[in-house]
């Protein structure tokens, strides 16, 4: 019995090169004997037609693996949707590499391999973020990358205070603040001068933005900690809370920001020769020389 | 006949420890023959109703000197209003050392030195920013600090391409970027990793806030050169410019963004004991030490 | 029965301040009923005569509590010779606040409810680092805080391969390579732009100093793996390690730095009222507000 | 009569690649009517022996243009050896673009280019060092790049004060600092966190390595004031200066570093579509997209 039989694909809608390559992949899949399902939001692909479109959470509940094409962006969303499944993720990018998106398009020979169940299994930890009020939560959200606090409507820095645990740590003024996963160690909390975290770390990142007292470093601290971050009542219509940059909470009057681990992980699935530092020399170029 | 005999004030508006220092700043210029007239919008002080008011631009023509009571940001506000005038600028704090308003509220021992004649005249280049279109010029600002322009109403980096004297420097995805005298290389430059600049240096800073790219950093051209920001038509939206945090000139569909060195330069006065570099010592506190 | 009745002592030997504190200290204690014993280095106390002096292995082995009287440094070269022990300890300062002697030696009302029973147990992990040649161990040492590879007699960088759990991270050129655990990682590592990173993760940080490569970033890897450095064969005279900057590894021809978590840990002891977050804030003055 | 007659030849010694660029150079040259001449120490090139070899000294005096063959660092020490005179220089690379040797040896059409009265001159400040006692000169230097005050053999920060033009800037704890003109902000000030300042402006930067206060930033001052470093008596074994990373003034007990402007600048000779700032570009990858 096959371990991966029945196949999900879910790309990056309104991609033409995405198509393509889903395209190529279904049949490539159906050659070799597997069923393809089709997530209900993926572009329209040439002689697809015939495959079932499924929403989201069937496709997670029925497939034995998801393939995403796309790039990270596309991976992170379907990260998010896909977490509270026990679904693993193989991540296929459009012909530049990706941080998660790590096979190339090229051929499948790649995919064969994991296919055929030689593989590395690579679990990610996601974070929930929920906006609380008094008495009740106002929103709530998953992120894979990044819980970001940034400033909104206003060209100044914006003031809140971080409790790790309960335990105050610092009455922060800054453009924001990036709580990340290792996963989003390499996306924009490295913009921030965040550094790189292992994904086997089980630590979360702070990283401010901009902050104005010039010894506030990045802070690492253990994943089992809880992050809260208050807002000054009538602040809140300067700040919005983001995960993965892709989904909007808000914020409300009076809310709290709640950050911690989410207790189920995703699964993304590799072919066997992958290198998570081969990934970071090749899409960081540690491999050239700057200076003069 | 006296350097300065007619002071002009001006202070942070709404602010009683400012009214208090005012009004004992007033008694004590007019012991000493001085006379005083008062910025429109200073905050009412105490014994304060025989006292002329004048616009800004009176103010400035009138007076031989303006002192200037509150924080950096008051000063600022002042210069960007005294820009064109020729009139001198002494800035006294509130008790709290400012880089700009140096001169303590404590005894008015400073002052009288540097009415006696005994004083330091720094000068200060400033900004001017315009959002050009084709065809006219939508809004213009000038500033002491930093012109910024930064993401508006959006979670996402903005891409935009910046020229040099009409030669490409770069096309840039972040956060935004400040473009900062010498005077505001120790504000928010500061945060986003920016170097200090001198006064006496002819030169402006570029300091990129959360680059895509790992490898740009801050970089100092000299003030002779113009910068020039393109924006993608269409995402004025999430664009905006401000001068000094303190001004904001908006952005338009299509438009351009020309930062040069305005002609005129403002005059700081000083004690004669002012230093530079004691007040970075102080302000960033080098005698610190901080690590284990 | 007391959990401390035997106090080992161990202070910065050669300074008159922790000398005087010792002697009070002393006092103090017997005054309650325990018996101390000082370490045979500790600097000539005010009618000390009489107490017994013992090496470092005998005072970690008769001791139920180390209190080290001096800066961090002391306390690092304390923790190094005591890691194989079990003996907590418990770090006393001059009067001025340290990351790891963060009890005041003003009064002893600290001390006294330590050993009155109420503490903070708090665990800190140490790194092994040997110089290994292909046949045998050249050198090896013990760190608190950090092991360090730097260049040694040269203006130029050095070139060196880091390899993760014999995976290569990267080849690099740079100044040298800072190696840290949570407790250093507010030490030298902050200077090279590492992060802060909390005692209770499980991870060590690769910090480089001025590296070559713009895009290089620091590192955290589970603490778990064991890192590799390898030096060109010829370039170890440029090449030196050290431990927690106090311990010299040296260097030899063909030698391979190997550096892994130790396996048994420290126990610090402090006050109920203890708070990390609150040694960082006073340690990097968070509460300043530095910019104009 | 031709503006470059004379063309005087400076290369990578023992660099055979060097050799065979030179070779294809000369004959080039002579076939274009030009005359000839080697540094005396060039590496040995095929069918040279005609040519005629002469002293930096004398090559300077007699050639209307120096061609420097080999990378950046071959460039440096040409123009320090150069710097007294008036001859341009004009880099030629190995097929590696470099910041200062710029031109490509694929074909000599650049050169040809420039030959023809077609060129950029872009003059380059350099930096004078002495090291200086009460009553003597003790060793001096000049520097295109950078003089850097760097540790040595010790594994512990240094302690020194830093004077701008007889004030006291900083009393410094760190691992050195590096002086840098605008050319050397692209070396290895950059792997310290310098700014990059364009060569149009009249600044030096203060780059600090590794400082122990948080808070210490680079800084950039007027290239018309003087720098001066004071080390402890005592402390000079652990210090020395070096220029361009290529040069060793030594450091003695009591000495001061003094470092200044140079009064006499070098003409670098571009092809007339030289851009720095595509320099910076192509050097530093800004076109790449690291992040996820």
């Amino acid at each position: 019995m096959q371990r991966f039989h029945l196949i999900g694909i879910l790309g990056k809608p309104d991609d033409p090169e995405v198509a393509d390559t889903i395209s190529r992949l279904v049949k490539h899949l159906e050659r070799s004997g597997r069923e393809v399902v089709l997530d209900r939001d993926v572009v329209e692909i040439p002689d697809g037609a015939s495959l079932a479109r499924l929403p989201r959470g069937e496709l997670a509940e029925r497939a034995d693996l998801v393939i995403v094409v796309g790039g990270d962006g596309t991976l992170l969303n379907a990260a998010r949707s896909l977490a509270d499944s026990d679904v693993p993720i193989l991540g296929v990018n459009r012909g530049r590499l990706g941080f998660l998106v790590d096979v190339s398009p090229a051929n499948f020979s790649e995919i064969d391999t994991v296919l055929a169940g030689e593989y590395i299994e690579d679990t990610r930890m996601l974070l929930n973020a929920e906006i609380r009020t008094e008495s009740a939560v106002a929103s709530r959200g998953a992120a894979l990358n990044d819980v970001v606090l940034h400033k909104w409507n206003t060209a100044r820095m914006i003031d809140f205070d971080i409790y790790v645990d309960g335990e105050l740590l610092n009455s922060h003024r800054s453009d924001g603040l990036i709580i990340c996963t290792p996963t989003g160690s390499t996306a924009y909390a490295m913009s921030g001068g965040g550094p790189i975290i292992h994904p086997d770390v089980d630590g979360i990142a702070l990283v401010p933005i901009c902050p104005h007292t010039l010894s506030i470093r990045p802070l690492v601290i253990s994943a089992e900690s809880t992050v809260e971050i208050s807002v000054d009542p009538g602040a809140h219509e300067q700040i919005r809370v983001s995960c993965d940059g892709q989904e909007d909470l808000g914020m409300v009057n009076g809310g709290r920001i709640v950050i911690s681990k989410r207790a189920h992980k995703i699964v993304l699935v590799h072919p066997p020769q992958y290198s998570y530092f081969e990934i970071l020399r090749a899409k960081l170029r540690w491999g050239d020389t700057n200076l003069g």
